[in-house]
């Protein structure tokens, strides 16, 4: 009698597939030497914030907040199928061919939301301010954790500050001075303290 | 010359705050022996994604998915400083001196930013919509977590679904029927398969 | 027929709960970014015997070996109940709640056991001669622990050593001229190999 | 000038040793399938608990309380440089060779520390009441932690309460009941729930 | 003046891609929810172990035993560039893209290493009878330490006997026999104990 | 009927004490601060991979090759029943005490298995090219995860390249340019990037 409407079979298989997340370790840390890294579920969350901030101090006429949040929760939900696949694997491989493998992943897994598969596909052409606000809040929040690793002593990551690198603010407000004042952290070897303040 | 401005420097101290909760294990989870259990991090990610999914699916007149998102992303952020107490210890100190030190680190950490703080009010008092699909979305990231855990073998976790407990679906639609779908899972000795389908 | 008396149920619930000891670790050093550091449990065997070494080098009259054994062995049972909440949670929420918390733990644990009690309370009191032993004995261990960490490129300890910090001997004969060692050794960056000599 | 005198030098080395034990497991819950067991620091400090408790239960005329908690606390500090070897390697190299290597170590390390020196050699005779009551807290504390694995389905430690064993109480007042209490324990399967109660 | 010569270079850089595989885990096993499992390197040190006991157990002819241990030793070399894909993650991208991906990595690996790069081709196409007896004894690997894992009460990895597999015994002799005893293992819930003996 | 006949038994048997090889740590960077290490598994990997190109660039008359690879996989057998003991333990049980019991252990294991058996004994001696290539790659093997710890910033690992020590080349073709190659590794403070190129 009592059956799960399909509705809710579907919120329950969405759930599962994204619990995998939390397991699912971001590998680009582990290459670089992190033990026991931040999964990407954690990244995910992170990035939601500050694409959170990002939206809400755009200039007039701003961004539509609700669809930043949208793009930025679904970003990277394909690598519940696919895994966070390590650079030169990707290279390996085909950096296209994964792309459309992982295109394929988040169709499967988003098939019944069309709102949240637009969002996908959204965030994969970059071209709407709401995308280009998770893009920039993505590269944001690698940084930041790059420094705090680094304060922490675990592995190697100055790589991703390589001088040679500009991060591209991608006509986000106030994107160029978040990156310029990463940078400055790098060049002077400070993040903030982790001792609860 | 180039000076972070306050804004920016604002962002980056959230940021910091913020990346604690990676690390931050869910110590529910631990007191029933799940060793290395999901992050503070990772349950606000799951939690944000049922409760955008839970706002998509509200009758007209609906709920408003922005505020809904705003609070969800917020709901624990005070744990970055008070850390996620066990539900034991909590009564030990007293469960409202605790919600209170909560409140002060959630208004410590947001001081600047007056949308998210009152968001975290809004949730701390549990009447609107927006906070009511956020509570009932916390309640279901947790029996999911738990169903995954007792599937993966990862210590005792049936003490959630106590058959004393009756779940409350809070007015929010779907709720009830979602609880139930989890139950019978529960009862079913069912979860879906971690093999990436 | 041959039921468990009372005595004896008494000891397998001290001992279950002094059971979780060893799983609860030490959060300061958590939040040092210390991955696994010691356990509670490791933590009270090192104070115990150090707390041994300093009472049978007081002078005369001597110390009452025994009861500084006794304190040593109870001072920090109330954290099978309380966890060891880290400093700023313990700012946080008030030092004086938590204090009183861990009185109504350690009451409850000893509740059978008068004299486990009254050196627990001896211990809070932290006057006698015995209990001054025993928290000098703490300080010892937990700065020869900061060292061997440094030692180890574990986390970041060196605050323990904070220039401005000055240890109180207590009164306690020998003290003062262990942590002026202590110190050497962190000034000149020495520790002792850990090549099982 | 302010150079370390002899006693605070010993004293330090002595500490370093006996740090040693809290990143040294118990190798026989790992030849079980414990992943992560209890370190021998906290096996110390469970047994020397243990005893406090038995020897203020011992009728008149009573053990010395001092001297039981001096030979708990030593007993095993030889692994200090020889590790502990799981008993199939024991056996594979000879009990006795062995046993004198143990000799060999806790001779090195408790060199200038007579009053601990003998209460090593004590324990390893097994005559004395003191002796006896820390051979009997040594086997409870085992018998006790593999309840709890075996509570907590970690590992395979069954074979810890194998039916023709009957453990020794080797004259110790409570013994004997305890024993039974903790072999009721296992036929029950029981064991404390670990919520912090 | 003594500069290292290409060879001994090439070496050292063999050396270090063989490193990784150390660090890289059998990812099938993190799918089954086995925590830590084995590393690549230990899974290619198993099958050359029951590479040489088949190659030593052939009926005359007999096989080339330098060979079987050659191809062993190179067969999954690719995966220290490729990584050890889940299969959905292969199935996701495309068998055949990631063995192409393989076949680049191990060339680029072994590329001054003639006979050794034969030795994967010859493995790829798997004809000859040493390619067929390192396929069989990588099965074979397999499959044990699938029996060990459950064992273990690791993980859930029945599906590796689900009934309807027949394991190809490729002409490899007591390969089908050895099959068998496997599976009686499975059906039996058997498997050795770990106790050293 | 279908029974599992001696020879395919003894496989078994002997895979099952393989696989302990998995989990049992080389202990030696244990004590110098390196967490979770390779495993003796990996360690005989990467000792087979570098015996085997030592053997195929040695000028002829050459090695036997076969003979080499047989050698390299048994050298290590005996540590599934010793475990690996670190140098300090071995000193302090007598280093030829524990030689011995490793030899009981490699015969008991390999006790079906003559040639295996002979093999064990070959390393032992050290006389024949090919035992000595064996003992070459050994050196090389650790000396090379000494510079991949030390590149990861995992441990104290500087020892192994103390100025005093000469490595023996053993009239192993190529071993000394090998060595002098590491140590110019050490010197210079470099290894080779992980980054999968």
């Amino acid at each position: 009698m009592s059956q799960t409407s399909p509705d809710v079979e579907q919120l329950l298989r969405l759930i599962s597939r994204d619990q995998r997340l939390e397991s699912l370790p971001r590998t680009g840390w582990q290459i670089c030497g992190v033990d026991r890294p931040e999964s990407i579920a954690a990244h995910i969350h992170g990035v939601t914030l500050i694409a959170l901030w990002l939206a809400d101090h755009q200039p007039p006429p701003g961004a539509n907040v609700e669809r930043v949040l949208r793009i930025a929760l679904v970003h990277d939900l394909g690598e519940a199928m696919l895994t966070d696949l390590p650079r030169p694997v990707k290279e390996l491989i085909g950096k296209d061919v994964v792309d459309q493998a992982e295109d394929r992943a988040a169709d499967h897994i988003l098939e019944a939301l069309p709102s949240w598969r637009s969002a996908f596909q959204e965030y994969r052409q970059g071209q709407t301010l709401e995308a280009r606000i998770v893009k920039v809040a993505d590269r944001i929040q690698m940084l930041a954790r790059a420094l705090e690793y680094r304060h922490q002593k675990r592995g190697e990551t100055s790589r991703f500050f390589d001088t040679s690198t500009s991060f591209d603010a991608r006509g986000v407000h106030l994107a160029a001075e978040i990156f310029q004042a990463l940078r400055r952290h790098f060049d002077d070897k400070t993040w903030f303290d982790p001792h609860f303040d």
